[in-house]
This record gives structure tokens, sequence and C-alpha cells, in this order.
């Protein structure tokens, strides 16, 4: 969606600085006060999950470098890994041109899928055969 | 969230196969009936941009091989590249865990964002000096 504000910094020249606040403040968050993030570990590039966060889970974040969500089915903060020990790293963010958008690369410790699956993107579709595969075996930790 | 059919499907033994209509039809899409869309170049693995469908617009998209978004702004379809020349190819899509969020490898032509850049995650946070970065500069196509 278009923001006044991301389309008046888009032609800023490379390298250009902007105060942290100032975009995150500016950023597109939906009627639920959240917005999209993406993790992708930093070495492989699998995009491992895609989750929320609303601006005090990114300030969490930003403040312990441990991915911090918005659970909407729990309804309360989830630092990704306290239950599991499969703990996310931040290692970088970035932000979309629409300021609607979160990319985060990050240091994923076992499992990103809650299934033990090593990514949340296990169903593969095959247009040639009109199948989705299931990619790899669900293993719960006991 | 939680979906009680992609739940049933999760043990699932690698390599099992499930009729893709049957998924499609249990993907849950928000209260607008649209489901978010990570495109990732599937050579350089960068992900260039997140967008929205619905399922009419994920049939378009398997049916020409052709992204096809569907725009919030413009509330209508939105053939990726249909204005710029710079369309993403299709190479594979996959479903999440909780049948929330669709992933698909693509083929980029030219630049992912609107701005120019190759992908649209071009504002990047610097936690140590509490800045935030432009990376790279607009190119509009004259």
């Amino acid at each position: 969606m278009q923001n006044s504000y991301f389309q008046s910094i888009e032609k800023l020249p490379s390298e250009s600085l902007l105060p942290i606040n100032e975009v995150l403040d500016q950023l597109a968050f939906n009627d639920q006060g959240l917005i999209p993030v993406i993790s992708q570990d930093f070495i492989s590039k699998d995009v491992l999950m895609m989750a929320w966060m609303n601006r005090t889970a990114i300030d969490k974040t930003l403040d312990t470098g441990k991915m911090t969500y918005w659970s909407r089915s729990r309804n309360k903060f989830w630092v990704k890994g306290d239950t599991s020990g499969h703990f996310q790293d931040l290692i970088s963010m970035s932000i979309d041109c629409d300021g609607d958008v979160i990319l985060c690369q990050v240091k994923q410790t076992g499992a990103a899928c809650h299934t033990g699956r090593k990514n949340c993107f296990y169903l593969s579709v095959d247009t040639n055969t009109n199948k989705i595969t299931i990619i790899g075996d669900a293993q719960y930790n006991s």
C-alpha cells in the first residue's frame, strides 16, 4: 500500500541516513497494530517463516537481539525459542519500500518450524501433477 | 494462526501427496480474502518483495506462470511486470505449516522494486548507530 512517508524518502541517494524512530513510527501497521516479518536464514538464505510484530515487539527484538513476535493465537509476545529452545538471533533487519513488511536475517538454532522441519514452507505445489507434496518428516522434541 | 486442516496433515510422512485444490481451499485467507505471498529470487535467494493474492490470483499465477497479485491500493489483479516489463516467472510455490503464507521462487526480470532497486528491502536498520540506511539509488524507467 502506498505510504506518503515512504514515498517521500524513496528517491534519497544510497547511503542516506534516517533516524530509526522516525522510520519505525511511520510503519504501516495493520488495523491490529501488526506488521508481517519474514525471517531468512543468514547463511543458507532459506526463508524460514513469516510471523507478525507490533511496534513493541520490534523494539524488543532490536533491544534483545532475539526475534520476538506477537502471537495472534495466544495474544501475547512470543520470543521465538522460549519454549522450544529454537531461538532466532537477529543478524540484520530491513524494511521494504512501502513500510509494510520487515525482513530479518537470523541465525536459527534448531528447526524454525514447530513441526521440527527446518522451515515452515514444507508443502510444495506441483502444477504438473496438480498435487501438493509434503517435504520432510515432522520431528517433535520429546 | 492455527488451522485444523493444516494441523491434521503436519504429521504425514515426507513425499505424501495431497490434491492441490483440497489444500488451496483450506488456506487461511484474511478477512479481505487475501494471503501474503513472499517472492524470492530462485538464483540469488534474495527476498524480493511481499504482496497479496486472493484465491483467483493464486489460480492465475499457477495457470499462467506469471506472478499475479491482488493490488490492495488499486483493488484489482496486478500481473507483476505488466506495466514495467519487470515480470516474475514462477519457478516453484510452497505453502507454510499454518496455511497462511505462500512462498514463491521466481525468475525476476529487471528490478523487483518500483523504485528500480533490485528488491524492495532497501531500508537497512543499524542498531549500533540507531540509524536507517538507504541501500541503492532509485532508478525509474523513462
